[in-house]
């Protein structure tokens, strides 16, 4: 039984929080304006997996039903940040007089987060911090009468953390907080704020997050669920798309390499080589794990400004075939990261609620189809991950296929 | 219950014929080279879908259990053939000393075939023509004592067929050819030919083979399976892999553009704008039943015969993402035709062997995965085409998804 | 000397009119954009050849010196018309507003025109229709005092024309027009036109226009200047770059194959096969001229609407190299092809006046830099096409290295 | 005049001598392999750019005429080398007996060399070691009776050298080296040999050779010529066809970014970044010197051992057109690195032989053509590069347009 029931207010009030961390980003304000425009009927729901057929009869809220805050440490308001989205190509200008309302009301409910330093700034410590972040999220829910409150994190990415032993458990997390100890990563830290506020909680960056052990003990204690991690939107997208098709005609891949091109905020943070090392990680960990062997040839993710809000990845696979004859496949991806990533954030947000409605906690490991790395799972295939969320929605077993729990 | 058993004998001959129609082209040889080099342990099996798990532990005849033989109107022995082929970098020279031997035994087994009009040429009624042909295969069993034979047919690619009231039932054909009438365009006299002969069947080109109604009943009388049609080797096969991942993110495709370039026969064959009419209108039609609407843009096949054995094949994806933003896939695929068909043809062998083996008969829908129109489906996912494919392997129902006698 | 000098109020008046044969289409709606914005400063003039060094200390008009006209059967206003390329991208939306007045203006000098089939319609004799086109120019040119015009044909594509006697000398067809036969193509009759009218005439599209002896012979009796034909702008522009490395290292091309997706109008023209014909001639041609041999290989324009104004190209090179080595080289272009040609379109209007204010008549074949069909020269390579621009600008001899008269 | 003039005896001895650094390397037995096929008729001269009209009436000496010796420190012999290099499809396996004896009569005259060490290896002095190495070679003209000897450097790339004030002239090197200091990087070493036993230089890699003052004081006071740096065999020789696009239509390059991927001994060594360093560095400089700014993006170099002997870059250039319209320009160039490099180093021997005989010494700047970094020149537009190289092969003025020595 979850020890953070949603409202038994939801008949008459089925408004769902959205609080994402990093709320005034790309992708945040890419959300914040789709959610606004499918709400209106200005947008067809183009990228919304929840609208599938396999989804859309489902209890999982709908965009109008859901309200926007969070945190951020960057002043530039939503409204700023939207018309230079606009003016990139993210989406028509005509669209910002539309949401204009919108935008303001989520403005409103966005507070300042945690600083990236990890004793929170500022002589405050992280169990100061992360009371200060649970209230926050709190105060929003209270304020707006909602059912529940998703945490969504969109922050730019961080790097590994160390390990720690107060990662373990959470009585040790516990002693180590009140300890004063500054212990968590600022993902986690946000994690453990929602948990704490009793949010679901989704991971949408290759950071830490909710992946510490003590931390999926909190979320099965709080009766909450949470997903994870790092959004599959691009190139990795469309390798987990691809390398099945190796693997099932038994062509041997000998060399996968990749290169990404990308401006925008992503891209400069990822110029940081130890936030990159998360992100290459993950990226390369997808096809071989498909493959089931280690493939050969680097992943490089370059920050070119001047792309913009734009990203370009080609990527070059060596493969062998029969009597040893070598072949190549190569794509080049050229999209638009906030406009792939903000649909999955809604598909998330609402998913992830519904899950809570249906008295889901802890990990949900049938919601890999939207990760890079689908915690809960080695299952990478496209095909199967979208089967098993399907099977997930329809109400049956969440089939992973090959769950890591099961070894 | 069959009407051609398999031998009884099986236990002290389990030896397979394969009997290939077009068996002096590039795909035959490589195949026959291939077989040779499996059973030799001169090579790995890298893409043969029959060595993977699902598939290595059920009784279908092994490489070394195949005996061939085939139907060609072409003199040049496979020798030469096979010289040829390695100097255009199919499969390493050193092979060929290796091999010599079982090419020289498969040369032995070709008999000249049908001549390309449909009358069976020289006066040859296509009653007297198909009573040879079966002849032909019977004699190439008897002389090797084979359990049974598999014809494939990887003869150059006709154009459609005129439609024929014979075509419509099996009485209605039988009448016409005993009447002298030239009903059935080349492939599906061969195909008649193997049904009478009590053979199975494979179709590896998107010739009308056994399309036809009348066939399907001769199939099925004669107690003999069959599959089909047009082996998805290249840029289908890639277009099957990608195809989903804009489905279940729900991303609409806009366009969809490709040119293939391609030398070798199969090039000169498909200068020819008939024959590539049945070429590209399977190879559109995937995309658009995977995705569910028509989508725009042409499929080129040039004639390039500088390219020789090799292909290259370009796709221009347009799609529309999130807020109507505007994105693009592309992909190029070089490989070589012969090298990826070669294997999937000595599956396709050994797996109908094996349906045969277990007493099936008539139109095998579960092995979809290996064409660009999956007879009795219309599921075209790769994904899931490889796990019906498994899934029958493991003698299970041929789940197939979408079976078309369903509707 | 020239039969229709310069206006000697050159001092007082040095504004030089741009006549446009199609004023409403995509190209010419980007010129008329393009110039009010550079005239303006509102742009910077990325793109424009006129503004590098050998050029910008010319005589040439400034874009603020041109005055836009021309004709169009077409009724969508100029205004609307930038708003829809506004929103496919073509330039920045708040351009709109600031250039309005510039589009009004040139939309009150905008005519009928001729009816695209080859008698004029409605009755009119070609004599007649000639007169009637003269004239408009005429009174465009004396309405806004301008020191002289020049027209400019960016109509859309026709297919090659018959053969004519009447082609071959003026006096030949000034007879043939006198009897009242209709024996030129709709463009080469606005280039009859702009002659009459004693004004410079470029052919920016691959068309007949100025090309015929008969011309040829008119233009110099006027005393007036032309250049053509077909702009340079994407596909051909990288294939006259890259096809000189080829030659000059010694490599030899086996195949040289292209696809070409483009939508807009001009996609939906060369769609017809025999306008096509006239493009994919020119486009074919360059190669084989610089490389001196013919090259294997398709070049294929399709329409695909969904590309509006946006264009892709892929190229495919199949080369040989040292000992029989083959390699390939292959490019992608995406460009939008208004805004590449727009920009040459002002470098040509206010290069040809200059030529005029030089007193220069009859082919300019300094001019092939432009052109992927450049006439009076054989040369494609596009740096020795600059330095030939360049050293004619200097008021050197054009040194267009193989001058086609030459032989 | 020259210190060492060529041999008298030439009329009756026109061999000259070839001597490699690194002679059992890819290239080098390439280049063995590739004299003794074009000497033997057995091969067409593709990618012999000495074999083009400008060049072929010359009095360079013939590949018949050249005599294969040099240095290496790898000891696997030519002849296993080119059995592995034609495996790979370097070139056809049928040539390896018929250049048998060609490539045992180069092995006889490889001499062990300097260790990489700058040192020399085993307590010998550079000085001493270059004393052995001009010994070296100066008893292989002797041997031999060669009219002269060309020195053509094929080692591995090394890491940029640390100045030292003894680069700067003659006699501060000769006295550092009289005093046993180790001042010269290897390939400086090879350079100083090669210039004291009277013999031209060719520098084919990005190391310092005889980039450095003192030796070119060297090389003028012995009265011999030499040319570097860096053959611009392939990525590079594409971007400056390329570039020069961008420039002379005024288009804005935002963003140049590319990536290597290459297997080979090639591969292996520029997998170490201080060696990367030296390539990196000469590839983005061509495209900055043509376009005369600073450009976007990164230039990466990746190891990709399975890709053995062959090598695949991607390019994405950004570019910005009228009104502020951005539009890209991607290639793959897929190309055999040993095959494309050893005709360019036949050229460079036989050309450098022609400018010995001609009596010219010191630097040869016409000869940028072949290099990525054109000593002596800032010229990297490939048309103008072939142009001056004819015009000083025709015996004109060498007119690189753009000398260093000029400013």
């Amino acid at each position: 039984m979850s020890a953070h029931p949603v409202s038994s207010a939801r008949a008459d009030s089925a408004k769902v929080g959205v609080w994402i961390v990093g709320a005034r980003g790309s992708v945040a304000t890419t959300v914040t304006v789709g959610a606004a425009a499918l709400a209106g009927g200005l947008a067809s729901p183009t990228g919304c997996v929840t609208e599938l057929p396999p989804f859309r009869d489902t209890e999982a809220p709908s965009p109008a039903e859901l309200v926007f805050g969070g945190h951020d440490m960057v002043g530039v308001p939503l409204t700023k940040r939207a018309a230079q989205l606009a003016e990139a190509g993210v989406f028509p200008g005509h669209l910002l007089g539309q949401v204009d309302d919108a935008l303001r009301a989520a403005e409103h409910e966005i507070r300042p987060g945690a600083a990236p330093q990890e004793d929170g700034g500022d002589g405050e410590s992280q169990a100061g911090t992360a009371a200060r972040l649970a209230s926050d999220i709190e105060e929003f829910r209270g304020r707006n009468g909602l059912e529940q409150v998703v945490v969504v994190n969109l922050a730019s990415t961080e790097a590994p953390p160390e390990p720690h032993p107060a990662h373990a458990s959470l009585p040790a997390l516990r002693a180590a907080l009140e300890a004063g100890e500054a212990v968590l990563p600022p993902s986690s830290l946000y994690a453990y704020a929602a948990f704490t506020a009793g949010c679901a909680y989704v991971n949408f960056t290759p950071s830490a997050g909710a992946s510490l052990p003590a931390l999926d003990e909190l979320a099965r204690e709080s009766g909450v669920p949470y997903a994870g991690r790092d959004g599959k939107t691009g190139e990795t997208l469309v390798k987990t798309a691809l390398a099945p098709m190796f693997l099932h005609r038994a062509l041997k891949v000998r060399a996968w390499s990749g290169t990404n091109l990308l401006g925008g905020g992503d891209g400069a943070t990822l110029a940081d080589p130890d936030a990159a090392r998360s992100k290459t990680e993950t990226k390369a960990r997808a096809v071989q794990e498909i493959l089931g062997h280690p493939v050969e040839g680097l992943v490089h993710i370059d920050n070119v400004p001047e792309m913009t809000e734009w990203k370009t990845a080609w990527d070059h696979v060596l493969f062998e075939g029969f009597l040893g004859n070598r072949m190549t496949l190569q794509f080049t991806w050229q999209g638009c990261d906030s406009a792939l990533a903000a649909p999955l954030v809604l598909d998330l947000a609402r998913l992830v609620a519904l899950a809570r409605r249906r008295g889901e906690s802890g990990l949900l490991p049938a919601f890999g189809f939207f990760f890079k790395e689908p915690m809960g799972s080695r299952e990478h295939d496209l095909t199967r991950q979208f089967d098993a969320l399907a099977s997930w929605a329809a109400g049956g077993v969440a089939a992973t296929g090959d769950a890591v729990g099961a070894e």
